[in-house]
């Protein structure tokens, strides 16, 4: 059988750990390509880079093989790898990450690991945003081993246009893991402060500080199931009407007025 | 009767005929303040600056009145203040805008201007984003009286937590308006491209190009109310969940395998 065609990409850049964990487990089953930011982006959302040129080269990941490494955000680096780096090639998944901190709650609307994931749907490939929930847990093996599990999955079962799945897997070993759950997007926001400080010229300076403000306690919501040591599939996609006020807000009777 | 607050952002930057337009009208009957970027941020979308500091200085607005200018993005600009510059003090409305093209269809994911009114509404605000449908069109006297319009309307009938209304305005005369559509967001995706080029020292550089390809043709939804010369006015949300697929998920009976 032809082995897929799977596109690798993520938001903290191409030397990461996590995309390297990822391009080493997928391989094994899948002919991989990885394009990805060539430094860190923190937060970056869904942003494209439409007033300036972007540009690419080629990386090396590990022996022998090499990738792609965009000056752009993960956005920029899924649409670049579709439209031209491979242009013409069928891509059957793509797969975002594996991230290093979860992208959960809140956080999905500030996560570029989630808009290559976007950007990839709106392109017409299934994709799956995979995230470690930790900054600092390094062992990107159990994420690695189920992401592995989860493409083979949708590459079988596949997802409907525009619909990506969200996968956040515990910092935790395998035998701490108590199973996997499916999840809607939880609540929770930041609560968060600007720190105010004074740089070496004393001109004034904010810098961004605080905590997730935990709003939900049903593992049927993402973070609370990361919480208790599930990993967490969540279908998330860009549609972003709220259908429940369609009917309240006809009832306004909005008319431009004269 | 005191007078409402209304925190005025947007994505074109703060110098922008737009916003200037919009705090032209709003101030008839607000307290208004004006923070913003201080320079253009196009498809920023809801990017957020966590890894470097902010600053924000004051910027003239127009005579005597002051408005403040933030080195970052649109949500950024929202967030620092609400947390910072305005802290403590209740903000009855956030509008954003008004922008210059159309924020409707795939584009709400890319959006500047709709991510300062989702920061606005993840803050607790009620929060409008207003755009008019043109680059080019430079009167923006029917959108910003129109924005002044559904902003009382809001201000009285208030909005569910976590909702916004997107507005987007024909860049057409009153006259020829033919009034207000509740809608949905429209499926209409972009047909894009990059094109490649040499720099002067002949290296290679990309451009995205590109034009929407049109997929609805049904006034419900927004990019189509528009070209058919009515205002849209479209509930958006930041609950990415897809709900309907939350069973289908269940019965793929995902689990971790040893």
């Amino acid at each position: 059988m032809k082995k897929p065609t799977i596109l690798i990409s993520n938001d903290d850049g191409i030397e990461s750990e996590g995309i390297k964990a990822l391009w080493r487990a997928i391989r094994k089953f899948a002919e991989v390509i990885v394009v990805a930011p060539n430094t860190q982006q923190s937060a970056v959302g869904h942003s494209i880079t439409v007033s300036s040129p972007v540009r690419y080269r080629k990386n090396l990941i590990d022996k022998n093989y090499y990738g792609y490494a965009v000056e752009g955000s993960p956005a920029d680096s899924v649409k670049l790898a579709v439209r031209n780096i491979l242009k013409g090639k069928k891509i059957d998944l793509l797969l975002s990450g594996i991230n290093h901190g979860a992208n959960t709650a809140i956080n999905i609307i500030y996560s570029g690991t989630v808009s290559a994931a976007t950007e990839g749907t709106i392109l017409g490939i299934p994709s799956i945003a995979v995230s470690l929930a930790s900054f600092t847990y390094n062992d990107f093996s159990v994420a690695a081993g189920f992401a592995s599990q989860i493409a083979k999955t949708v590459l079988k079962k596949g997802l409907p246009l525009g619909t990506l799945l969200n996968v956040n897997i515990p910092a935790k070993s395998r035998e701490e893991i108590n199973g996997v759950l499916i999840t809607k997007q939880g609540k929770s926001v930041w609560d968060d402060h600007y720190e105010q400080r004074l740089d070496p010229n004393k001109r004034e300076y904010f810098w961004l500080s605080g905590k997730m403000k935990i709003l939900d306690n049903d593992p049927d919501y993402d973070q609370t199931a990361i919480g208790e040591n599930y990993i967490s599939v969540t279908p998330v996609h860009y549609d972003l009407t709220n259908y429940a006020l369609l009917d309240e807000l006809k009832s306004w009777d909005l008319k431009l007025k004269k």
